[in-house]
Order: C-alpha cells, then structure tokens, then sequence
C-alpha cells in the first residue's frame, strides 16, 4: 500500500486549506488505495472572517484547526520526511500563501515556510511524486524553479507571470483536469483558482491527480 | 434546476458538521444537476479541540465557522423555508447532536433547535425530501417519530434503541450505501457512525444519497 502524506495549512480557504479541495484529495488518495498521513505546521495564524472577509483579530493554532479536517489524525509537520513515504501532496486555500509561504505578499520573492521548503527538496531529491492543488503550485515553483519545473494555477494571467519569475514553467490547465511534469514528479490542478468552479468540477481534476500521484508513487 | 438547501452546524466532526460529510454531499448534489444553498443557526457554540478532544474553553459563532465549509455562501437557518426548495438535508458530526440539538445529553428526550423542528415539520407538509447523514438522522427521528419514519445510522445498536424511543425505524445500513423512506419521503446513510470508515466509503453512501435526493426532488 502506498503511503502518501498530505500538507494542510489550515482550515478554510480564507486563511488555511481550501476544505472542499482537502477532501478531494482525501477521498481520492483513499479511492486509489492509498494510506494516508496528514501533517501541518505548528505555528499559530491570525484568523479570518469567512462571512466578510475581514481579519477577526484572533490567531489560532493552525495545526488544530486543520485538525478538523483531517478528524483528529494528524502531525506537526517537522516529523514529515520523504524516507518514510511515497508522494506528498499540498492543497490550496490562502494558507498556502500565508501560512506556508508569504507568496500573498511577496510573490516570486517569497520565503517558503522552513520545514515546507525541506518537505519539497526531500521527495524531489528522493525522485518521489510532489502533487499540488490550487495556489499551492507556487510553493513548488519557488522551491523547485531552478530545476525548470512545469506547474499551473490555471489560467490567471498575473498570477502565471509571477510563478514564471522563480523559473518553473506555466501551462494552463482547466479545472477538471491536471497537469504532470514527468521530468519533475510534479502533478498541479488549479481547483479553486477558477473561484466560480463547483464542488463536483474540482473534485473531479483533484481526483484524477490523486490516483496519477498513486499509481506513479 | 433542482434547488437544494443544505444545514450545518458548525465546522469540523466534534463541534460542528462532519467536514468529510459535508464536502461529499456538495459534491454529490452538484454533480447531480442541484443548485445549492447552505444555512447554519447564528448561534454560539462551545468549541472542542480536535486533537485532544478537549473543551477549548471558547465559544465561536456556529454561522461563521460554517461558512468555511460554505466558502462564505451561506444564510442563517431562520431564512430557510421549504417554498423556495425542493429538499434539504442535513450533514452528521457531533454538532447536529449538540447545536442542532440536545441529543448527546437527553437521547430521544432531547429538545431540537426551533428552526430545525420547524423546517423539518415545513418539508415533510410540503412532501418534499428530507436527507440526514451520520448522527443527524435523530432530528428527522425526534421530530417525525409519531410518523412512524424509517432512518439508519449504521449498526450501532445503542443509539438505534434510543432513536426508537422516539417512535421512529430503525434499519441497519453499510457505510456505502442509503436508506430510503418512501412514505416520509426521508433519506440517510450512516456516514461516520462508522467511525474508522474510510473517505472514499463515506463518499460513497453519500453520493448515492444526494442523487436520490435531487432525482426525488
């Protein structure tokens, strides 16, 4: 059995995981018959309102509220290391560019979040699949752009033009559907990048990179 | 196009709505060709630390944290009225037993939240579909008992002798599949009483359950 492990940032697009898209890939990943660990940063992050968008004033630990998602199974993600797994999968929602990086703010010039940042090199180095939902290409890209790695996001213009400054390649891509840089091990869906999509449209591009990111792993 | 509304009760399995659940029936009911539109109580809620199981010693607004799930789209329950939909259904996760409902302290004596009660009674005069997944059959049970209505949650026998106590059927069902009562008009697939079900099994008694509702409605 195939053992993948799933990086959340938290819980809810506006300030962590994309929760429709986290689910996705859980079922997916399970569907294929895979074992599935989830991980996430120990670090606490400022909260937004997901009614009005507005930022609460609290911080929480992201780590326990991606909990949620993942119904109590999960671990600091400083215990993830690609010795002991197959493939390694990040959903999308803000906490991607918040919380995992500071691409929001920075853009191409981003820092990666540390422990994230060695997650990617750890399964690039060990040649195993690194699949990525959403906004979460970027992670990849800034990590991996000087290996000229292929990702999308879609097929925002702006947001392509940024990742193409750290060296990975762009390709868009519709939302039920995937792309895969056989090179790389890179497998990317843009999911909630098209904000308009329907449940059933990006589950069915998360699903089919879940059973890629299986039957490669 | 089919109009259905969907009511959560929070955000996440030990406070609030199931998350898997309640992912797996916006997708299922999408995917069926259903328009919908979810509704929470605006209510506060004690919230559980979903690592450790603990009380956090907080409250949250029930309403906000279920936009999350929502991704933002979401009304207060007391706006729900059966005129303007043709079914509703309602995810598991200890919330409904909890905020939709005293059911985890009282069992079949408990009281249900007045905006659920109503919008249950509102459907079944109506004949419209009423969907429960998981724990929340005990709603539908509570307040159709004296109709004698047929629900599953699973095989646990406990909770089955207590939802009977209402007056209500209980029938056994597997994780990946449905019941269907067709004089009530009443759907419901055990989900998460399973509790080590898997994703892709709760996925699946779900997405059956959501096509039988939007066929029905």
């Amino acid at each position: 059995m195939k053992k993948i492990a799933v990086v959340l940032s938290g819980c809810g697009h506006r300030d962590g995981s994309e929760i429709t898209e986290s689910v996705s890939l859980l079922i997916g990943l399970h569907q294929a018959g895979a074992e599935v660990h989830c991980f996430a940063p120990d670090i606490q992050i400022p909260i937004t309102n997901h009614i009005n968008g507005e930022a609460q004033g609290e911080k929480r630990s992201l780590l326990t509220e991606a909990a949620r998602i993942a119904r109590g199974h999960i671990q600091s993600l400083d215990k993830l290391h690609a010795k002991d797994f197959d493939a390694v999968v990040f959903p999308g929602g803000y906490g991607a560019a918040k919380n995992l990086s500071n691409w929001a703010e920075k853009g191409a010039q981003c820092e990666v979040n540390p422990d994230v940042k060695r997650v990617i090199l750890e399964f690039h180095s060990a040649s195993k699949p690194i699949g990525a939902l959403c906004i979460a290409p970027v992670l990849v890209a800034k990590v991996l752009g000087d290996k000229k790695v292929t990702v999308t996001i879609g097929d925002d213009a702006a947001t392509a033009a940024e990742i193409e400054k750290t060296g990975a390649i762009h390709e868009e891509c519709p939302v039920n559907d995937y792309i895969t840089d056989r090179e790389s091990k890179v497998v990317t869906t843009p999911a909630y990048m098209y904000g308009d999509a329907k449940p059933n449209e990006v589950f069915a591009g998360i699903f089919g990179l879940a059973h890629e990111i299986v039957e490669w792993a």
